[in-house]
């Protein structure tokens, strides 16, 4: 599936470098591993991660990821004052990344958990 | 190989979360990307890359990618006022990581050209 994401002034039309330009950033990438290995779904759930990302922030990047076509929001259907965020096709294919990404971190800065080990606690 | 980064204060200790704090954002990767497929080595042939990298942030991310141990700098043999910029073992272990981000990139945006296409012109 593609994105539905309009952006017409990529850098180049090089792969790498347009995914970059949509998911290359500190935080990105951590609400997408939320929702695959930590079931995390609303606002408070991202809030909650250990890495504290600032709630400015999170909005920003949920409100893009909801606009390139990544995430889908819906409202919550206990409490209607809620959204729900889960992955589109095109979001779940994301995972190789995170997991390469992680295994990359693991192998290489010391003192790094894995992600196995770092969603059993 | 484990890096060299002194980086105490990482986010978390979660693998995923501590890689993108060195290397999430929109340019790093490039730079690999430049050295792992297109032959790149010099500061000029990072500049000349069809993304246009400012001189500024190219400097700051050789410089960080050289303290962190995933790239090192040596001088170039031929004009001595120059230097030459390679991967470590480390740094080649983000392939993966890379090739993973350019098919997601090729499949889901519109208009990209896949790695080999692209280094093909």
């Amino acid at each position: 599936m593609q994105l539905s994401y309009k952006k017409t002034n990529f850098r180049s039309t090089c792969s790498i470098s347009c995914a970059l330009e949509i998911i290359g950033d500190k935080w990105t990438l951590l609400i997408i591993r939320d929702i695959l290995f930590a079931g995390s779904k609303s606002f408070g759930d991202f809030l909650s991660s250990p890495e504290k990302i600032a709630s400015n922030i999170l909005s920003d990047r949920l409100e893009k990821l909801v606009s390139f076509g990544i995430l889908k929001k819906s409202v919550n259907k206990e409490n209607r004052l809620k959204f729900d965020y889960e992955l589109t096709e095109t979001g779940k294919d994301l995972e190789p990344i995170i997991k390469a990404i992680g295994e990359w971190g693991h192998t290489s800065i010391n003192g790094t958990r894995s992600l196995e080990s770092f969603l059993e606690k």
